[in-house]
């Protein structure tokens, strides 16, 4: 490892451009990824490539692709899940790449994926790759959401005073519904299963969003992947207007109480 | 109008039971309703007619008529929509009961209802009138959702700086949207359209729930319906248990950041 | 009213371009709006106007708005609802526009607008009229879907025999539900009630596409006005290879019985 | 192992009554359970022990207890997840019972989970067995539809010519989805990912629609498990009225075309 002080120090220290290089980029997606690519672009030299290994929209891979190729820059988006976990419980890339720049990364991608042969998979043309991350990230969201509804009915049903760290661990061994995120539910009931110091605020990021614009563009009903999306803005909605508007019109049509604030 | 201070007092008023007695029942649903219809089954003859003018579950009202039924009291349900407004604006009664019975007190429907032979009719057998007057409120909860929805994302589109009293009166005039519920939130619109006072609650009552019960028990899909309930049930949930699970999930496996209580 | 063969010579009636002229386009949303605005901002002057009566996109009047803008050419977007039953209803105009150009057309919309000063409003900056129009859209997809929801459960209801025809008609006298829409539907509903001769598809417009993704952008929950999209969405998946791919792992973990194509 | 040719001769070959008989049953739920234990209530004595294994709803589960309980005979409500697959691949058990009834059947228990102190647990009184089967399934449902909304936005996807089976296989090695269900799916999807002998019908059994009528009865809501549900409802409408009387509304209000049944 050598480190660097600059991108263009790091670029330089990549070799004299006789040697194809290449140039992994983690960043935050948007402008971060948008104006280091665009750097890039100027610093590299034909046949030399650039990975994107954030969670960038697929459309600007597509695009950023498209503008790459141009300069005879060859381009790879590498959609990666496992997140912080991936070191220990391996994570998987979903790569998507021109057959040529696919052939040439794939040996970093076997030194890299931790499961060698299955841990990684060339998907598609350029932009499949964060197509790809983009639908497991919105399935992502489906299952948090489904389990969520459920351990809240369990909850919810007081008489019987269930212990949800006890069935969610119960349900790791066999059930249907065994799955890495329920792994991680049993874990962390263990300790609060009241969530006491968790406030009910779910943030959301790009790919959940771009799921459900997709269903849209496609035309293609996907009720629940989008309910979750939902139900994270709902999380977030501190002001309830849309609340406040239906309890007036109860108001207006039945003259039913409305709850002031300060109830 | 002749006063009585009791129900048997009322009965009694009623005559000596050698002319068809007939009691209009207006009483809360559930246990208010069940107690006084199996008191008059005891205070009332074969040939009496009860009414139940309540919302009651119209499970309860075909049980409740096949009971009278066995002691040869007519019962008929009369499902009522419009509320408080109707001495103003009308109202209109969904009526279920045997053929009889309907044309005993039809009499009856066309002096009370408004729009003379408009405002009134008989839909089915006993149960059919609470059970029209239930789906009825189920659209209404959709309709009102929809309604509530729209303007939120009206208000929501900042840069625009739109007036929502303007619009919704605007809309009043010759728009597809318009509509009863529309006059009503125009109205309510033009005092303080902040709603600042209003506090982010909405109550529901039974027959939201049993639309969506229905739905259940058909196998009919009804997601507007089922949503429109659940943006209500999510307005009345304090602890938000749900948004909760998620937020410790996304943590588990993403080291997502957290807002804690108090943040 | 003067003929014109072309726009070239629609634009040349319209004067030399010393007083200022006015042109209101009502062409399908998309490409063929995109080229007539084009076209006319090389043959209209400095203090012209061009109106935009379709359902164009908010972002597109924006784009549009500013490109005009520059070339002095005023804009003004007017999302119309009310139809082809405007004639006999009257209809609504939703405008966006600068004070100027408002002020400019104002004698037009108050003659075109059947309820005087109440069928059209100034709603905000240029772009405001079919955010408007967008939003309306998305309502009316949710009050048609809680409509269809509704009735579709009525008729479910096989042992009460209802009379579709019968209700809607009965809920215009007063009910809470009254409304243009439910005046339409009772109509169509008083020749065939089992809509015999329609099939059971619902087509889509961009509107309704455009307030969900509305929704998204603005991090804003409307699970209502979704999923009155998706509905439509459902109708129009002759496949149903969501439904497959359930069947398929109801099979795969339970061994339940798949249905087979030609079942 | 010994055979019985009738209920009765089954209970005779249990014992003569001195010793505790244990009975259990693995029946559909509803009717045939309801016969097997009232005639077992007659057949058995106090301190006799009755375990229903099947799905039984767990309102019944409570019933049958409370009856059973009057008699002296002892009852557990036994959910068990893992069908077909639970020889291969373990399956857990649910277990709802009073204290001493779970404790005389503990070493039964301990015997059969394939997970020794893990594949079963007493989760709570009785009924709470049942209970907690029934959110396991609707979360099933959930996790199920978020899966197929997935898969169907990846295969819609025409352009990027994805392969289903080599993606979900992918997912198995490390990313966030990975779980049973995945599996399943990704080994299904290997033979025909067209799924072209499949029928896009998804039957849907009781537990599904309990926990939906659960969160009603809570007031809680549970969009992505009912939406969930929903989306099998939809596969099973053969008609299709709602989508009928949609495109009935919308061709009356603007002279949009309607696709007429041949079209």
């Amino acid at each position: 490892m050598i480190a660097a002080t600059s991108v263009p120090d790091a670029v330089s220290k990549l070799g004299d451009g006789k040697e194809k290089r290449i140039v992994w980029l983690m960043l935050p997606s948007g402008t971060p990824t948008e104006i280091q690519i665009q750097d890039l672009a100027h610093m590299l030299s034909k046949g030399d490539i650039i990975i994107d290994g954030g969670n960038s929209n697929y459309k600007d891979s597509q695009r950023r692709g498209a503008f790459l190729a141009e300069r005879g820059i060859g381009f790879m988006d590498a959609g990666t899940s496992g997140g912080i976990w991936g070191l220990e419980n391996g994570y998987c890339l979903m790569v998507g790449a021109t057959p040529e720049v696919a052939k040439t990364i794939e040996p970093i991608l076997i030194a890299l994926a931790p499961a060698k042969d299955r841990g990684w998979a060339h998907v598609g043309p350029i932009g499949a790759g964060h197509f790809t991350k983009m639908i497991h990230n919105g399935i992502e969201y489906g299952m948090m959401q489904a389990m969520a509804e459920g351990l809240d009915l369990l909850k919810g049903k007081e008489d019987l005073n269930l212990d949800l760290a006890q069935i969610t661990e119960l349900w790791r061994h066999g059930s249907v519904v065994r799955s890495w995120l329920l792994d991680l539910t049993a874990d962390a009931l263990k300790e609060d299963q009241e969530l006491t110091a968790v406030a009910p605020y779910v943030a959301d990021s790009g790919e959940g969003r771009w799921t459900v614009m997709e269903s849209v563009e496609q035309g293609v009903a996907a009720p629940v992947l989008t309910l979750a999306l939902q139900a994270r803005f709902r999380s977030q909605d501190a002001t309830g207007y849309s609340y406040k508007l239906l309890s007036m019109m109860r108001n207006g049509f039945g003259g039913h109480f409305v709850k002031s604030v300060g109830d």
